[in-house]
């Protein structure tokens, strides 16, 4: 006989937008909004960010544990396996490059997949032992660099580059992009920023993913639900806009003009502000960090802005505190790899998709489908259906 | 300056699956599970199903109110100069229907839809009047029946049959599956089922779409997430293992010994039991109306198979019930109909498409995200990072 899924029939209210609702638990991520901390399994993620590459973080939390020398190589080996792409694919490459200039890359990146999913016949996680679908999500997620830089490449009119085995994740993924291998400098800048980027609590494409992986629908399916979701303007994930900001402000001699108009219209200020943290973002100070390794004129602009917000909020909104995010200073380091801004967005999409596996994973093994309720606000019903006017 | 959500910083404990939690307000349906009742805004969903059709009811949850006759004919010229599909898709379609004999058919959709969305450079619904979202999600939803049935058709070596713009939505369905116009005693019942199927409630698939909508994402996006949970074993849309029931049991002979060993085994019965209504399904016998309007022995055997279980289960169990729910009967009216077991769930998903288009208008103007949080449960952090071995 089926569980019946016997509950309490008393209907829960919560805050609007389940904000601080704790809907699962979770042993990968943990964000300290108030301390401006954040962690992935036992370690902060931001020493991660400055010490591990990330593969090794991936597979920390994909598989719980740092690897060793050998898990390394043999991770290595398997994303190497799974990086590049079917040809059977190549049309549909073809119609997602051609669509790219007008939509959101993204959408690329989202067909591809489910063109991947479909074509190899995706299980059910449901149907689906921990190994097999751990192997689903690893082939799945080692292909989002190849597609986000063939896309890039097919768009601007160029042959995509076939994926080089003997090169790490992050480099491998600016070689596909550019057709060179990239500075050791540039790599190392871009995976401090995509360690930094990989997972961050329930955000809503992290929860998306979770709520279609709790159905035990399959890999392709979760994945692209997430992406879907981290297309929404509302969520964080559009570090373009940072340059937005610096472009409006123009020149230093602008900022205060600019950030004075823009906070007494009650305007966002794009790259400042984050919904959890109450302090500094952490990735935001070592982003700043790594952007000032490369120093030059547009760091110290980004600079400038963000020394002359507080000054400024002192004087309009005494009390009021502004912190840059993780877009402000992502978007100098990937603006300094020579990633076109259009790109920045599936750039981060390239990480997110691994803390994504890892919560799929983790939402699998609970078994549990997320099922809420809802008040219903309208008329009373029943009400007579009216006949039918002909 | 931006909002800064300022929140209570308490984290709010749940039931796991966020089991009736209310996550929203809204005006398009109500499940009173105690009561065997569900509604579609005033009136009662079984209602609708006996007299309207399939478009009156999708105008109802989308617009707010049954149709005059004038907006009725006005809403059947938007589905029908929508529901063809652009030749550019054509490679996608072949793609699709040559992955769906291995995967499931709303593979096939999705990519499909996912094909749309770029190709027509689906905008945010976040930068959308309500008016250009509700022509995105109308003109995606009208295509996923021509979808569906081109895949069907495609799959099984015949040629696609275009839409037939003079018939009604579930008409224009089966005759794009069959070739043929259907007979309207098919039309009717197979209508009954979809308007029944529309919508019910925060279910995974509907929550998934809201979650995405409230990201301010495309109407692409929200709707595919959406049936990517569909698609999940756990959610309720697999009416074809209904008939895998039936099967197993073979003959009537066979009725005791087969839920009698389910029932001991603690197994369950597939067709019956539903998470939440503690009574029959209202919709269940809705088509228990329905089929027995066809008669015939596999609808008589049904009907013998429901009628045991109360019987033995007040032997093995006693005091515990257990209903048909939707899809029991479900199955029987689409085999009736002539739709094949691997098409009902994208024929359910037909129907329950609409459902969503009229909880992403809702979602989106509601214009919150959904970002709930999560209970970190692993080892305390921070811990030094180990030193990377090579």
């Amino acid at each position: 006989m089926q569980p019946t899924d016997r509950m309490n029939d008393t209907p829960i209210d919560v805050p609007r937008g389940l904000t601080n609702v704790i809907v699962a638990e979770t042993q990968l991520s943990d964000v300290r909004g108030l301390e401006g901390f954040y962690n992935y399994r036992q370690y902060s993620a931001v020493d991660l960010a400055r010490t591990r590459s990330l593969e090794d973080v991936w597979q920390l939390l994909l598989d719980g544990a740092l690897p060793t020398p050998l898990e390394r190589a043999a991770f290595a080996n398997e994303i190497a396996s799974y990086a590049a792409l079917d040809p059977a694919l190549d049309p549909v490459l073809a119609i997602a490059a051609a669509a790219s200039p007008k939509a959101d890359p993204l959408a690329g990146l989202r067909l591809v997949l489910t063109a991947e999913g479909a074509r190899v016949g995706s299980l059910a996680l449901y149907d689906q032992a921990p190994d097999a679908r751990r192997a689903a999500l690893v082939a799945l997620a080692s292909k989002v660099p190849t597609v986000v830089a063939a896309l890039a490449r097919l768009s601007a009119g160029e042959h995509p580059v076939a994926p080089a085995p003997h090169l790490g994740f992050v480099a491998n993924y600016l070689y596909m992009l550019h057709g060179v291998e990239a500075p050791p400098e540039h790599v190392a800048a871009l995976s401090a920023y995509l360690v930094a980027a990989i997972d961050h609590g329930f955000n809503a494409s992290t929860f998306t993913a979770r709520v279609i992986a709790s159905t035990g629908a399959d890999a392709a399916s979760c994945l692209v639900g997430a992406l879907g979701s981290l297309s929404g303007p509302l969520h964080g994930g559009a570090p373009s806009r940072a340059l937005d900001t610096l472009d409006a402000i123009g020149t230093p001699e602008n900022i205060d003009a600019y950030i004075t108009a823009q906070v007494l219209a009650g305007s966002r200020i794009m790259g400042f502000g984050h919904p959890v943290y109450r302090t500094e973002d952490p990735r935001s100070a070592l982003l700043k960090q790594v952007a000032l390794g490369f120093g030059g004129p547009r760091v110290g602009f980004a600079v400038q802005v963000e020394e002359r917000i507080p000054v400024l909020l002192e004087q309009l909104k005494p009390g009021r505190e502004l912190h840059t995010n993780l877009e402000w200073y992502a978007a100098i380091v990937m603006e300094l790899c020579g990633i076109g801004r259009h790109l920045f967005t599936p750039t981060f999409a390239v990480a997110r998709v691994l803390g994504y596996t890892a919560n799929i994973m983790e939402q699998a093994a609970d078994g549990k489908i997320i099922r809420p309720s809802a008040r219903y606000v309208g008329p009373p019903a029943p009400q007579p259906v009216p006949a039918v006017m002909r």
